[in-house]
């Protein structure tokens, strides 16, 4: 019953089964192996973007943090989301790969809107030398509260963006599992939204630690090279994150884990709708905010569960008390089914 | 017929084998995995630390950047070789990390003196508020061209560390090579001989991407933890770090894998040698500077072996052009003596 | 009728005949200049603190960002009120000199409260090492809406602060108007009521540029030593700095003119206040923040009247629209009264 | 008997009173002063460079290290000579302002070579992702050993950096001591050289404190801006610092100034040659490195004089311990006369 994170689970068995048959003799160090040729086409194809430039790093922090300093100054602002993981959950490794970048948090919750994106951005005036510059747009998608921003919320927010000249970057640690909440293709979420660069998380989902960075612009493409290198994230034997990553697309595997993963959390939900439990946020991937009598926390705690939990077990036994619940591709009916027995 | 590196080779089967272990079930996410409590204690016992602090890092350049870091301030100096990986193969990562600290190269070849050393450290006068401060010592143990340091070296130049106060790291990206060349133990070469902490590599030996750090004084831990959160370098599934670490400790391996990277080199050397081949720098764990006539050189090209030459092809034929050769764990006999079959 | 800013008046006679007296003949420079002494004795007084460390750069910016970054770790978070000068006016220097600190934005206006700062510090879970972790506390006063924070609210914030540990930084550009405003002495404003380190302003009360960086705890001089020079902003011809400091410290000179400022600005806030204008916030120190119908705003501008106005000139007559006066010790009765025959 | 620096004298009376005039009224702070205005205009008459982008901050180490950092990449290198001011005497700010970048030095004494700078340069292979890539090229005129660049030099140096298309920054710290020595015009020694970018030094040479950055190219002039107010060196002020600027170069005050400081220092140097005197390097401008008899230092201690001496004065009396002397403009040929009369 481990619903504490998506971080958590095994590796899905076609990824390391192509990790297994990568180990075979020598290969070019450095992103220079054949698999990562056969890589940087897939993600092309997947994205529909014959000219991105495709890098591989092996956390979701360095995809962000490296996306972001190569679309941002020193003197810039990165406007985000107030729960975003780049401000909440990197320990400042924004602002250390900006080279001293300022977050600016917009809104209240974890969604920006276009207006307050717009008022934000407005805030900093351009032309006033004491005041730090407009910078990159970051989005999250899935967003830290397990809810997902449509196609159309999407562009709007990159509207505003591109009205002002501002580059866009998709933080995508679960972008497969809203590609699947979506229905909608790699390309339609991102350079169709208005996205220019975005980190395409695996490592949540069934992978083993990679993420691709890609550049629908690959103008900037030396300059990321020169900076994971610079930042210590360029595998030498760069063959590993690739297997990974070429089994993940093939034959869109991607979806279909995030898929397992997100029908968990349906079937989840669902059960703890019928035990009356409601949420704090709208279940539209693999994540959940029930708000959970503290007695039945208790019985979870003493049979193992384990998940976030906003509050602890001394107190009131009828008091609600959030949890965030992530459900991971490999978790088993059975292990739901016991996880709502206690309810 | 591949020299290039011994970065390039692949995963010994053992460790592979440990990593598909490890893929079961759910485990705690950045360094809380079970594994990594049998790898800490595995550390604490191979380098007979009971109370070091260990911790995994994918890359060398991590290892090192993060390392030194954790020990220098953004106005102090790093002393080191003129030929160091964190001087010439690292990108700046070391400066970038430490805060735009410097490096300060001492002597003119791959290793310090310790009257070098001395020298270099007295230039920097602590009373000078303009002048970088003293910070930590870096040395290379196999260094960057392939020799290595005796215990007495290393005891003499961390004593001019000790004289000064400086910390000093162990930049040990082919640390199992030297240890194995020396006969010594982990300790000997390491806290014994007055390092306080070192990078202790495995991708280069065998692993697919992973090394530890090992601080002798835990006191700095924490900040260690920060530091490479905040780098980006904390894995989530961090069991599959863990792994590797684990079976390459387990019985020693990490000593067997280095016994035959080093015992295919002195092959190779010995048969350069019977064949009139001089060297640049003695051959002494797994790396050769050989001086190659330039015909020979051309037929090795031909015939597909990678390594790197110092020159190229066109020219005197008779001209001796220096070269490196890596030899890997995996490289077979059969190869090596095709490779001096076109001598 | 300039009321811009404090920030473009006129050296002090007093200051700049001090000035003028210090350039005779060699001085040690970097510091050691005899001037210097006076004026480490005179701060020491001044602020009732005969251990303290006392540093002089030449801009307000300067002083924060470098008081700051000797309390702040680079994975620390900065908590501030939302309306600081070290958040909205100094181009990402915070975080520039703290190596890419994060700065926290504390409640929903220019003060902050204890509550808010309790809930902010809270909310960085300290054995997270996802997070950044808790630094100092940042306020200013007189805040940048004008408005001061009396020895209470002073000392509730601090102790908020000292509940966990957090160092406190006073933000003084405004040191003086506030310190007369409340009728306080320096050391009641800093270190009795648990300020550790304070930016005290001369260049916006009659210097020329200069800020003095106290310490009330000694036992951070060499590294902020180390950092001023790092910064670029050791003076090497020190002693026009410190010529600047002692006279302004002589006989309270810096109690005099920030007198002569806040008197000035009570005259115009009364003078305002009869012709019905009303204020955005209180006035207590030397800025003012009035609703201004655009009418008046068209004749004032007109008149040459140069100050900060929150809205253009097109537009309703009668809308209020806001402005921010600053009063200079510098100007005069006359400029005050032509001001307000406008209205 | 004041040699220790040239940056322990006065500030020459013309300056001094153009900064008494500047204190009239109200004006514009942050650079928008109308004294700027006419600075601008001068600086570009002086270097005959009419689009020139020309900005005033503090010191000198501010001036190296922004005008380098506007140059620089945080992966670039820095080529200077060893004995650069960038390299030994600020406290690593260079690599603070420009993000880590690395110094590289080139040579081994205080001049760089075009063969030793092409060798440098040359060993930075541009396509090899791990090597920090080539950057600006840095010349200090007059060189830290008080020699003087001809022009030939330093359009031989400009043309290696040239080649390889590296911008060239002059650390101009005693650019009115070279250009006098030189009898050259200013435009001479910079982009009629091949100079990108300059700091153009008036501490030194009888100023206050002030120094401009004069890039010949403007494109890179807002982004100077920014850096300038993040690292918290924009002037609110700026007058003060304008007033300074615009003295010196009227009618070419700078040029007479430094003219008084090198016939001191040719004084000076012919009276030490007199007496049997030889000299660790040419005096080709302010400074004299002569070798003087331990003895004579003694008598010189007892007598005052201030200098750097490179040895104690215990030991040996006949020894030959080498001192640095400086020539201020304003030391008296009485001074002079007096510390030869100890020889």
């Amino acid at each position: 019953m481990f619903f504490a994170s998506d971080n958590a689970g095994p590796v899905h068995p076609q990824i390391m089964d192509r990790v297994l048959r990568a180990n075979d003799g020598f290969a070019l160090p450095y992103g220079n192996d054949p698999i990562m040729d056969e890589v940087r086409a897939a993600v092309r194809q997947t994205f529909e973007a014959p000219d991105a430039a495709v890098y591989l790093v092996p956390t979701g922090t360095a995809a962000n943090a490296l996306a972001l300093a190569t679309y941002c100054q020193p003197w810039n602002t990165i406007f985000c989301a107030k729960t975003s993981h780049i401000q909440v959950d990197e320990c400042n490794a924004p602002e250390f790969f900006a080279g001293g970048a300022k977050l600016i948090l917009v809104g209240e919750a974890e969604k920006m809107s276009p207006d307050t994106l717009r008022a934000a951005i407005e805030m900093q005036d351009p032309t006033d030398v004491s005041m730090a510059q407009r910078g990159p747009v970051s989005i999250t998608q899935v967003t830290e509260r397990g809810t997902v921003h449509s196609l159309d919320e999407l562009q709007a927010l990159n509207a505003v963006a591109k009205d002002y000249g501002l580059p866009v970057h998709l933080d995508g640690a679960r972008f497969s599992n809203a590609a699947v909440a979506l229905g909608c293709s790699a390309a339609e979420m991102t350079w169709k939204a208005g996205v220019d660069v975005v980190s395409f998380g695996g490592t949540k989902n069934g992978c083993m630690g990679v993420e691709a960075v890609v550049f629908f612009d690959p103008s900037k493409a030396w300059e990321f090279e020169l900076r994971r290198k610079r930042g210590a994230h360029l595998f030498s034997k760069h063959r590993y994150l690739s297997a990974q990553m070429a089994a993940y697309l093939e034959d869109d595997l991607w979806r279909d884990i995030a898929q397992l993963a997100n029908d968990n959390a349906a079937y989840l939900a669902q059960g703890l709708t019928e035990r009356g439990i409601t949420f704090l946020h709208k279940v539209e991937a693999n994540m959940l905010y029930p708000l959970i009598p503290r007695a039945v926390h208790r019985r979870l705690d003493t049979a193992g569960a384990r998940y976030e939990r906003h509050a602890g077990l001394e107190g009131d036994a009828d008091a609600l008390i959030s949890a965030r619940l992530v459900c991971d591709w490999s978790i088993s009916r059975e292990d739901i089914d016991r996880f709502l027995s206690h309810f």
